[in-house]
C-alpha cells in the first residue's frame, strides 16, 4: 500500500532523490491563515526548510536565502515552507520566541512549528524525513516527489538551477506520471509518507 | 534572408529576449585549442560573458561567476565563453595582459579577444550586440536564442534558475522549432547575425 | 558630588566624549565566575557593546566583532563585556533564551542581563546610558572615563584604531588625572554615576 | 655608518619589528605632484604596502583597505603609499596598464613604481625591503622605524589597533630617540637603508 520508489523516479530527471514526499506534522503556523498541506501545494514546486531559530547557521543563511527565494520565485510557482524543527534548547525556541524572530528578520513565508514529541527532543516531522539536523533544505516537485535533500550550506547558484529545472517540468506529465502515483496512495497514512524508514 | 523574431520566440518560455544570438568576431582566444564558434555549441546552453580585465564590477564578480558556472555546470551541458570587449585603455589591455591577467586570477574557461575596430574604440561584437558595457552577461538556449541579456551585477540565485529552465529545455523540440531558423539563416552573413539592428 | 565633565576631558584625546562612564545594573552574569564591576576594571580599556539577542544587526556584525576583540585584544588590556539590554519582546529574550544563544554562538566573553524595570519596557543600565538602541558599543578608558559611544553598525579598521590609542594610554597617567575623580567619586551613587542625565 | 637596531627597538612598544624603514626607489609616482621621500614623512606614521596590479589578493584586499586607510585616517596623521613592486608578467603591469589600473579602481593615495633592475626580475625596493610577496604591508613609525612588515591578507581590526598605537606615540619623544640616529643616518646610501640585509 506504501508508494514504490518507482513512482516517483519514473523517468524525470532525479537530483539525489526520486520518493514520495510525507506530510509535515505542524503545531502552529505563522505567516498563512490557514494551516498548509503538503498535498495541497500539488502543481508547485515546494522548497521545504527545516531550522532553529538559534541555529547560527540557519540565521545567517538558509532562513535569508529561503526568504529571498519566496520573493524573487513565488510569482513563478516556488511555494516555500519554513519548519521549525526544534530538537534543543526547547524552553528557549518556543512558539512566542519563533513569533518575535520571524518578526524581527522581517520573515514572511509560512512557517509551520514542527510538532513536538512528549518522550523524545526530536520533533515529528523532522523524525519522519529522517533529517540529520539543522538547515536542512529538501525540494519537492510538481508532482509531490522529494528531488532534493540537503543538510547544511547551499550553494546559491546550485539552489537556482535546481529550482528551475524543476519549475520546467511540465506539471501536466509530473501529473501523469503521478497517476499510478494517486493510485498506489489511496489509504495513505502518515506512515505511507515514509518510504524512507526502510533506509540504513 | 535575415533571421524573424518569430523564429525565436516559438512557444518556449522566455526570459528577456527571444532573437537569433549572433556570430561573434574574435581576434585571439585562450584557454581552447582551436576557435570557437557559436553555431558548434548548438545543443548546448551557452553562458557568454563580456568583460574588461580593469572593470572592477567584473573582477570581483563577474568573472568568478561565469568561472563557478563553468567548473559546476559544464558536465550538465553548459558552455561558458569569455568575451575581452575592450573599449577603453587599450594600450593597458592588450592579449599579453589577458593572459597574465587570466593565469593569475585562474580562469579555465574560453576566453576571446572581440576583434578591434580600426576606426573607432568599441571592438566588432560588442557593437553587434549592442552591449551597454561590461559586465554584461547573454544566455543563448540550445537552438541558438538568445534569451537573456544583462548589463551589470547578476544574482545568483536567478542566475542558476535561468540555467536551469534553459537545461531542462528538449534539445529536439528546439531543434525542430529551430528548422526554419537554420534554413533562413542560410548563408547568414555578420549582419543577419544582427536581428536587433532595428530595435530603437 | 557628581563628577565634573573636566576631570575626564583633561588633556587626553578624545574621541567623542569624556565622561565618567557609569556602574552597570545587572541582574545576572554569564560567562564570569562572579559579578563584574566597572570599578574593578579601572587600568584596562573597557569595550561595552549592548545587545538583543533578536536583533538581526548584533547577530550578524555586532556581537560577533565584541567576540573578536575579546579574543584577540585581551591579552593586550581590553575587557569585553556584553549587556543584554531588553526593551522588546521580553517573554522571548529571557536568561533561559540567552544563554542557549551564547551556547550557540560560541560567545565566550562575560555577558550580564541587564537589569529589568517592573514599570518600563527598557531596562535599568540601558536608561542610565541613554542608549538608543542596539547594537550599541561604548568604550571606556584606563582611568574609567567613557571615551566613545556609538549606536550602529561600527566600521573594523575604526574600531581597532580606536582601541589601539586607548591602549596606548599611560594607565599612570591617567590614574594620576583620575585622583581628583576617585576622590570626588567617594560615596558615588548610582545616581552619581549618570553624568549625562544634564544633556539636552 | 649604518643605524643600529637599538636606536629603534629603544623603550617604545614593538609590534614585530624595529629597524629603521629604508628609503624606496621610484622610477614614476602617480597620485602625486612631487616625487615623495619616506625622510620627509617624518612625524606621521606611514603604512607602505607593496603591490601587483594582477595579483588577486592585492586587488580585492590590499589595494582597497590601503585606499580606505588613506581616506579614513589621513587627517589623523598617517600617510599611505602604495608601491607598485612588479616581479613578474613585467610586459603585463607596465606604467601605462598601472595609470588605467589607479584610474578604474579610483585610487587615490600616492603609489611609485619600484625602480625596475635591468638584470633581475625583483624590483630594486622590493629587494631592499626583503620582500616574499604581494601584497605586503609595512609600517613605520613617526620617527622613521619599521614597526610592523606583513606579508598576506591583513585583518582589520588588527590594522587599525596597530595604527592607533602609532599614532598615539609621542613624535617628539620618537625623535628625541631618534636623536642619535638623524646623526648617524648623515650621509646615509641606499646601502645604509638596509639594516635587515644581516638577517637569515
Amino acid at each position: 500500500m506504501t508508494m514504490s520508489l518507482a513512482a516517483c523516479a519514473s523517468d524525470m530527471p532525479v537530483i539525489n532523490k526520486a520518493v514520495i514526499a510525507s506530510e509535515w506534522t505542524v503545531a502552529q503556523w505563522f505567516n498563512t491563515e490557514r494551516p498548509l498541506r503538503l498535498e495541497d501545494l500539488r502543481g508547485k514546486v515546494v522548497l521545504l526548510h527545516a531550522f532553529q531559530m538559534l541555529c547560527p547557521g540557519c540565521v545567517s543563511h538558509a532562513v535569508p536565502l529561503a526568504e529571498r527565494v519566496h520573493r524573487q520565485f513565488a510569482d513563478l510557482g516556488v511555494a516555500v515552507i519554513g519548519l521549525h524543527t526544534v530538537f534543543e534548547h526547547h524552553a528557549a525556541m518556543g512558539p512566542v520566541a519563533l513569533e518575535a524572530f520571524l518578526h524581527e528578520y522581517r520573515i514572511t513565508h509560512p512557517v509551520g512549528v514542527d510538532q513536538p514529541m512528549a518522550d523524545a527532543p526530536i520533533p515529528q516531522s523532522m523524525q519522519r524525513y529522517r533529517l540529520r539536523g539543522t538547515p536542512s533544505l529538501m525540494l519537492i516537485d510538481r508532482a509531490g516527489c522529494l528531488r532534493l535533500d540537503k543538510f547544511g550550506r547551499v550553494d546559491e547558484l546550485e539552489l537556482g538551477m535546481w529550482l528551475g529545472r524543476l519549475l520546467a517540468e511540465d506539471p501536466a506529465r509530473s501529473m501523469s506520471t503521478g497517476q499510478g502515483m494517486a493510485r498506489e496512495s489511496d489509504g495513505c497514512t502518515a506512515e505511507a509518507c515514509m518510504p524512507r524508514e526502510g533506509r540504513g
